[in-house]
């Protein structure tokens, strides 16, 4: 087999067959390990009521951000507030973060302290403490490494498999907009590569800017489904694009699902801004991703605690037909999904 | 201020200093966050009866190892054993790790293959469960995240603090022989790349070699010290050198130290390598870094327990010189201690 053909088995396996692959022979041994690789959080058993959650995250400069045009406050922010959508995905609270991250020597005291600024924003607004990490020097760029440690009721933990077939299927928010914040900022970084005396003009783009710099995982959410008495069958965080997402849970249940076109929820900003840069809006919800809201199922018999909810946007529900993530199209017509989204490899 | 005065503040804060620097604003709400940084893992309350552990570590590429010399299996080994020795340095027991890598296209999925055989390894000898994590790209090099995840009883919750004058402090095992592995593995290196053809002659120093690239972390002790009934005052791993980790101790437990040069513990190829290489063992155990042992504290009442037990070696005491610790030489002259050990900045 030569380089490229190695390569090539890497790209194949692609992010989440990767790591099924690598870890395929690893045992289980400790009664506490309730949950591990293949759901948003580990979840540990560690006393009578509750599951402690903890979910790890690796942010590296130019795969995860690029800082020509991403803030270090605001990358803080980010990093946190994606790290913490993880518990939220398990219907849990965060508690607390640690954080490490190493730097080169181009970055200096004060662009650090900007760095934890954000992440102190962050620990606030989510209300988990900083308890832990280091620092270190790198070779070339910046990365963070943050874990969020929460936790969730026995009997409210959300995993991503749980669902049953006619289950419905639900979205927080909007989707598709932090995808088109990021478009509008490469689109900008080039102009201002080509000439940099022409100022980029942000603001007509604000809402979508700050849903790519400053994503707000879903507390509120989750504060809410408590509120209203609803335990979701199965949830997820939309990290990586609905499709793939959708794929995820799919094949967590054991089951198929139909989404219909028209029910995907856009914000103003998104039909317009789509419209302007000639894409979909229906492929940034899609492929796009870092939305950082949940997708969820409920159970019929919990749909009217949820329904007319401005929070919640129904979607679609599980089907009997295995591992079929599909989207009925205005028209009617069935299309099935393909995970196209955040593919690093 | 400049570009250079700007750097000159990180390089004078120090890493340890950073963190306390980048984190002073920072406040603690939850209940459940009972330590955090400033100690080698943070510790949450989260049942009756026990806390929870958790550490974590970033290992970067050409910061943290050398892959000129270091074989992928032995780097996830290491990667797991470095980060559970935090969990033991609480008197804790490791039972779950996550792991998140990223790597540049240059490595194939063979490499990925061995990396992980090591971590499954480790896993397999600390009895730890592999419990989540992902893959990602980078845009150059290898850097692992490794969280680790354990719990102790509450009783027996060793802190860096918690410490009286008088009280023994003792290590576990010998020191210096990691940093001696890795002069070897440097020497070899710089001949091999002035004349590819000399094949490395690394047998004669196997030990030395096998603490660098594979060190154990001291499950043992853990497990000794609770058969013997001896809960540490205060404990802490030696993973930067034991003068750093000496003066960490003192800081946390607003005490000084004396220490015997003529007590430190020394494997007999420590010092036969050490003179081969114009080293001082004292050197080696003062500043080397990477034994991963644990050098801790017991009451003088408990001593009689640990007494003469070939794990472990008394070394010093603390003493009420707050802040200075200190080493008497052979001839009784006592030199109060810096860290020089591993500053990455």
């Amino acid at each position: 087999m030569n380089q490229d053909q190695k390569k090539n088995s890497i790209e194949q396996l692609g992010e989440f067959g990767l790591i099924k692959h690598l870890t395929s022979n690893f045992i289980s041994r400790n009664s506490s390990s309730i949950a591990g690789v293949g759901d948003d959080c580990a979840v540990i058993d560690r006393d009578e009521t509750s599951f402690t959650l903890i979910s790890s995250d690796l942010f590296l400069e130019n795969i995860h951000f690029d800082l020509m045009y991403v803030p270090l406050k605001q990358l803080g922010y980010k990093a946190i507030s994606a790290s913490v959508s993880d518990v939220y995905a398990m219907n849990g609270m965060a508690e607390q973060v640690t954080v490490n991250i190493g730097f080169s020597s181009r970055f200096p005291l004060e662009a650090i302290e900007e760095l934890y600024d954000g992440i102190r924003r962050a620990c606030d607004f989510f209300k988990v403490d900083l308890v832990g990490g280091d620092t270190s020097s790198s070779s070339k760029g910046l990365m963070i490494s943050v874990t969020a440690i929460g936790k969730v009721d026995k009997h409210k933990v959300a995993y991503r498999s749980g669902a049953s077939s006619k289950d419905i299927l639900l979205v927080s928010g909007d989707l598709g907009s932090a995808y088109l914040g990021l478009q509008i900022l490469e689109r900008e970084k080039s102009v201002f590569l080509s000439n940099p005396n022409i100022q980029p003009e942000l603001a007509p783009y604000d809402s979508l800017i700050k849903k790519q710099l400053m994503p707000e995982a879903r507390i509120d959410v989750i504060q809410l489904l408590d509120e209203l008495g609803v335990v979701p069958t199965s949830m997820i965080d939309v990290s990586d694009g609905l499709a793939s997402e959708l794929i995820h849970l799919c094949e967590s249940n054991n089951l198929g699902c139909v989404i219909h076109e028209e029910k995907i929820p856009y914000q103003e900003d998104t039909m317009l801004v789509s419209t302007e840069l000639n894409l979909s809006p229906l492929t940034c919800a899609m492929n796009g991703g870092e939305d950082y809201e949940l997708l969820f199922s409920v159970a019929q018999a919990d749909f009217d605690k949820i329904k007319g909810n401005p929070y919640f946007t129904p979607i679609g529900y599980f089907t009997d037909e295995k591992g079929t993530a599909t989207l009925m199209d205005q028209s009617g017509q069935i299309h099935e999904l393909k995970a196209q989204g955040w593919n690093h490899f």
